[in-house]
């Protein structure tokens, strides 16, 4: 097992990478203060582990309970987060409660939302059971829910008290979801380390078949690199926000074919292509790493031709994204392979980029 | 005008006490970094001065929306608080959007958890318009929503960056919601400050006749008292649970009778003459004292004859507020007048107040 510090003065936590963790109660030290805990789950990941964890909280003397909540992302919102309310007022819960997220991102940020609103703010533990998660949303503290008009847009940062990554978890993982998760461990190589990146593309088969040596590197390196950049900027005044490279153009993927359809790592996948080909066309990158960069992303077998939205419908579906300010939509584009920055774009280059990339 | 400052390190904000501030720009200087200002209000203040708040802001040449709510604490509920959300994402709210809470408590407690949850974070200014609002609630960052089973259930601590209270907007206050502010300026003096209590017995004609000196001395007292406690502890780990002293049997009082039945202020008074009888039982004051504070609650023209919901029911209603921890209830108590702590009380003891009340 290895353990890394999330740093944030007294709100830093221990992210713990390894296989057979959930089996661990000394893991879940924090719920020692606990007057009870909830598992919050949903109805895929429930009759894979939810017994398992309950088994390994219940080692701890403290009331288990659990949430199950449908599984998928059209459910993260308003209606199902009440869902985790109801529970916990139902059956007692009180300001001590803690609660465990497991499963994927959806649950995560719905579980770190419920925790961080749920009389005005519980601690929750993060045991994210998919890759994308692992790499990405359990870590740094953004939970929250969707909107009808735009995807996270109601919620808050708060920080787990733990993140426990269990790589075994991810061997039941479906295929098409693992592609998704590889699309956020490309990012951050992308975005902050060449090294990095040059390793993902000699392991890309390794990384496909989930093989554990291979899957341990590609989550300790991811969760490096992002606690270092939330560490450094929480709440995303400034370098937090280039972890949202592809996103831009993901979100509108994801929004326009209507959440759910698209897998977010999917849609960020391409977005990343996108974002790429913008970068070339402000001179940052040239046309040879682009190409590269798609590569490395169908290696992973993620789609990289946008759906066919037509340029207007894109900008609008940008423009209602929480990097807009101000009307002017930010972007973050790669000043070079393992850097990136934000930059407002004037419309027609984006559009070119649209049209280029086959979104026209 | 007065102007004191809640200190709060990076969150400090000030809080300005006078007459007609609503129609000083120079007091909303927030919102010169903000893209566009919403106030958020309801059907009863809107008529009254959502126009001159409109010209106020204005003056700062910034877009300027108005969001109207239904008024009243039944609707503090997550439908209504979506009205808000959907108003800022139609018309293209972002991060530097400020929020302006234009009414009394509900307003404010709703317009600052759709601030703290918005894009996960923006900020907000408090313009109080009730009495309650302007003593209590709109200072010290409690935000939130009602849930069926329980009030302000979900919510954040996400302080304002500024409140104005205007003294003027009383002036147009129902009688029974000014006598339901009192209640709040009373529980100061009895938690906090017995020169207060005095002073609040010999000016009670004066404070009912909304008097503006009398007025501009019990808000200035009650937010000097509130936010000396919130500075002290913002997020309720300890001291700040005195301010909730009348809050246990207050929130049964509401709850059992149905939220909007009973005023909060109504709810409290009561409930602090049932806190009084308590802290009697534990042989902490005297009867004469409890009957002194029943007749300043009185003076106020608020109820002191709790509903008759029967001892259960009373025990069943207070287990499911905030201040349990543990299945264990944490009462309020008057160590002496002026002076509160939190304490563990058995139930015997706590329904021999309930008998002697009159709520059996």
């Amino acid at each position: 097992m290895k353990t890394l510090e999330v740093d944030l003065g007294n709100r830093s936590y221990p992210i713990h990478i390894g296989s057979d963790l959930i089996d661990q109660p000394e893991l879940f030290s924090a719920c020692e203060k606990a007057t009870s805990i909830y598992i919050v789950t949903n109805t895929t990941v429930a009759p894979l582990y939810a017994e398992r964890l309950t088994k390994t909280l219940g080692q701890l003397g403290k009331p288990v309970r659990t949430i199950v909540l449908p599984d998928g992302e059209s459910y993260k919102d308003w209606k199902n987060l009440q869902l985790i309310f109801d529970d916990l007022l139902k059956f007692g819960a009180d300001r001590q409660t803690m609660l465990v997220a497991l499963g994927g991102g959806v649950i995560g940020d719905m579980t770190g939302f419920a925790a961080a609103s749920f009389m005005r703010g519980i601690r929750f533990i993060q045991v994210p059971t998919t890759l994308l998660a692992q790499v990405d949303s359990s870590v740094g503290g953004k939970t929250g829910i969707n909107h009808p008009l735009g995807k996270n847009m109601i919620g808050a940062f708060h920080q787990p008290v733990a993140v426990i990554a269990d790589l075994n978890t991810l061997k039941t993982l479906p295929a098409r979801e693992l592609s998704a998760g590889l699309a956020e461990v490309v990012k951050h190589g992308a975005i902050a380390d060449t090294e990095f990146l040059n390793w993902i593309e000699a392991n890309a088969k390794s990384l496909l078949a989930c093989e554990t040596s291979a899957m341990a590197h590609a989550v300790l390196r991811s969760c490096e690199i992002k606690s270092a950049v939330v560490s450094a900027d929480e709440r995303e005044g400034g370098i937090r926000a280039t972890l949202n490279f592809g996103h831009t153009f993901g979100h509108a993927i994801e929004a326009g074919m209507g959440y759910g359809s698209w897998l977010h790592g999917e849609a960020v996948g391409c977005g990343m292509v996108m974002g790429a080909d913008l970068s070339r066309r402000l001179n940052f990158i040239t046309q040879d790493e682009v190409d590269r960069l798609t590569k490395i992303i169908q290696s992973m077998n993620l789609p990289t031709d946008p759906p066919k939205f037509g340029a207007q419908r894109y900008m609008e579906l940008m423009q209602v994204d929480k990097k807009t300010e101000g009307g002017q939509i930010r972007y973050v584009v790669l000043e070079k392979i393992g850097k990136a920055q934000i930059k407002s774009v004037p419309d027609a280059q984006v559009i070119e980029t649209l049209a280029a990339t086959g979104a026209v």
